[in-house]
């Protein structure tokens, strides 16, 4: 496949509810081509210990993050448990111009946001092979209260219920072929 | 992707030099779809604990090879070190007639005799980043006397010779990229 690495710079959305594998794909799929980035997020949430400035999450203050968003520069923002989440627009453009694809991991709310910005970016849906699955892969995090795995699961199904907005699907029934398949769309629409 | 487990049967024959992670990537694509299959060769040489007749090998005994041989079943085979290995006919004919792919992972020698038999068979090379790379990896092997790894570079130059002979090639500079790469190497000769 020689060839396969020659880009332009583009915008990939990834989607679907926690617990597909979303985050590990990602990451995968940075580590496999250089021209590949994950966005990372911008956050109020206090980072945690061994979490990275920059490369986990970009730590803001509220301040901060509410002058940002005022300033137009982030492409879409929400709010969680009282924490404000984003995607900085700075990182994203600069991914772009320099013709790398920059994949953004966020919810269907998100999406649309992006979207209303950058109306060609890619969008893809990750189902679990099955509902079912999912809600057992959700039970499957002990950590978490009864109370916010209702929440979670509550999240999932509200999640679930956007995926025919997205242009492609992908079934995560294996990883491996969950990341060739996302690769593929990604490694086709440069063509 | 969907559609893209439908297939009509075929044959891939994936060669390269010992240590480019040929037999790793065979396993994944057999994991990652329901209609790739990975050939089980025949051998004579005995089992090591563990070792699966029918999994990891067909054991066969010499006189049951030979008259294998002699009968036409086997589509290739070649002498190591004392001992035969190649590949049965049948299991390879059953796979394609039931519309699956089976993925041989033989030398060069052996696959200029499958492709005699079945020239439609899709060829792909498997290549490490740089001969001195796969120098590296093969020296890695600490378990073999200096003799043996010095028999395996030969073997390895002499393999790596071929590859313009091959109509894909794919460099393992990543296992997940190259695991990709050759997916789609294989789904897309099903279109």
């Amino acid at each position: 496949m020689p060839g396969s690495g020659a880009t332009k710079g583009g915008l990939v959305v990834i989607s679907g509810p926690s617990g597909t594998g979303k985050t590990t794909i990602c990451k995968r799929l940075a580590r496999m081509d250089p021209n590949i980035e994950f966005s990372v997020s911008a956050t109020t949430r206090p980072s945690r210990p061994g979490e990275v400035d920059g490369k986990d999450y970009h730590f803001l203050t509220r301040e901060e993050f509410a002058s940002r968003i005022q300033r137009g520069e982030l492409v879409e923002h929400a709010e969680y448990a009282g924490e404000l989440y984003g995607t900085l627009k700075e990182p994203l453009e600069r991914a772009i111009a320099a013709g790398r694809t920059m994949i953004l991991d966020i919810d269907t709310q998100g999406a649309q946001q992006v979207l209303a910005a950058y109306p060609d970016a890619v969008t893809i849906f990750l189902e679990p092979p099955s509902f079912e699955e999912l809600l057992r892969r959700l039970h499957g995090r002990n950590t978490d209260s009864p109370d916010k795995q209702q929440r979670r699961i509550q999240i999932a199904r509200r999640e679930m219920a956007r995926r025919m907005d997205y242009r492609h699907r992908v079934v995560n029934d294996n990883l491996d072929k969950a990341v060739c398949q996302v690769y593929s769309i990604i490694t086709g629409t440069r063509r």
